[in-house]
């Protein structure tokens, strides 16, 4: 197809396209003329990549296009594809030393979790826990503990689709991480309508 | 203290914390001269509030505005906390007419889930569903029933933290919407790590 009909197959306006093509994002189509391309559907399958990264997942351009280089080439017989996949996603910053003060870090440890202290994310979660403190929410660790176990079941879910092939794996990972967080996000709005009608009915 | 003093507490400039309060996110101090006013903990607490939301929820100062106006003047007696938290996060936008081809709302009802099918949430679900599809995450209905019984521990555990007094109501379910997804976000990416190491060793 042309690039209009490639418009018209994924809703993307042609100077989008043409601004993909620029930066990368696409990769070129077949010269037909010196004025015109021929795409086909590798490049109708990057394009809805592309706007699910960025619209649903919320990414920048410039972390999408970090993302499609770690799934285009991970580098072979790879073990730790979360590691890459995280890497991906957060940028090229070196692991943080593990904060001694911790809190999060001090949490996972009682419960057991293999995680590795110099994860930038243990940081987010310090964060984020502290955002719920100052917002008083009354954030204890009972509570913490029974949302780490919510989340298990559902890592276990994730971790359980993650096909065996290492490029597969990486991309299965990347993607899963990304897109499916609004998916769950939307999902625990709905529960808690659900849990809230089922708690004044029961 | 004077608002030196509140920039070192909060350790939000004073040139942000003038902005807060020409836009009224932040009340005005008492004022002690001409140029002078005087701070207490209720404006500590605001600005932490703000900067949480702005930082962890990743909410725009806009929203933040509409979601501190709920907090501080939801209708009295109102018995839909969820549809007013929702309200302020989401904006004024009319409900959206349920879709025919929401294959969410079907997947929904087959779950016996009681939810607003106006809700613009159920829209969201449908893009973010779509967006996986479009990926080729193979999101099918058994990994979906998988994730809502994980979602619904998670609304469970929501909904048992939720006070009984309505603004205090609105204030917990709101600040839990925005606050606590960043957090279950990082849980999920280290309880990935967990799973993966246990599924290697196991």
């Amino acid at each position: 197809m042309k690039m209009s009909g490639l418009s018209e197959r994924t809703g993307v306006p042609v100077a989008t396209l043409k601004y993909y093509l620029r930066e990368g994002l696409l990769h070129s189509g077949r010269v037909t003329s010196r004025t015109q391309a021929e795409y086909d559907d590798s490049h109708v399958e990057r394009v809805r990549l592309i706007r699910a990264l960025t619209e649903v997942g919320g990414l920048s351009l410039a972390t999408v296009d970090r993302v499609l280089a770690v799934i285009a080439d991970p580098e072979p017989h790879r073990l730790d594809v979360l590691a890459t996949a995280q890497q991906a996603l957060l940028g090229q910053e070196p692991p943080a030393d593990p904060r001694a003060d911790s809190r999060a870090l001090v949490w996972l440890r009682r419960r057991g979790w293999q995680v590795d202290p110099h994860d930038p994310v243990i940081d987010e979660l310090d964060r984020a826990w502290a955002a719920c403190d100052d917002a008083q929410l009354g954030l204890d660790e009972a509570r913490m503990d029974a949302y780490a176990d919510a989340a298990l079941a559902i890592a276990e879910i994730d971790v359980a689709s993650v096909p065996a092939e290492p490029q597969a794996a990486v991309r299965q990972v990347v993607l899963g991480t990304v897109l499916v967080d609004p998916l769950l996000a939307a999902l625990r709005r709905l529960a808690q309508q659900h849990a809230a009608v089922s708690a004044h009915s029961g």
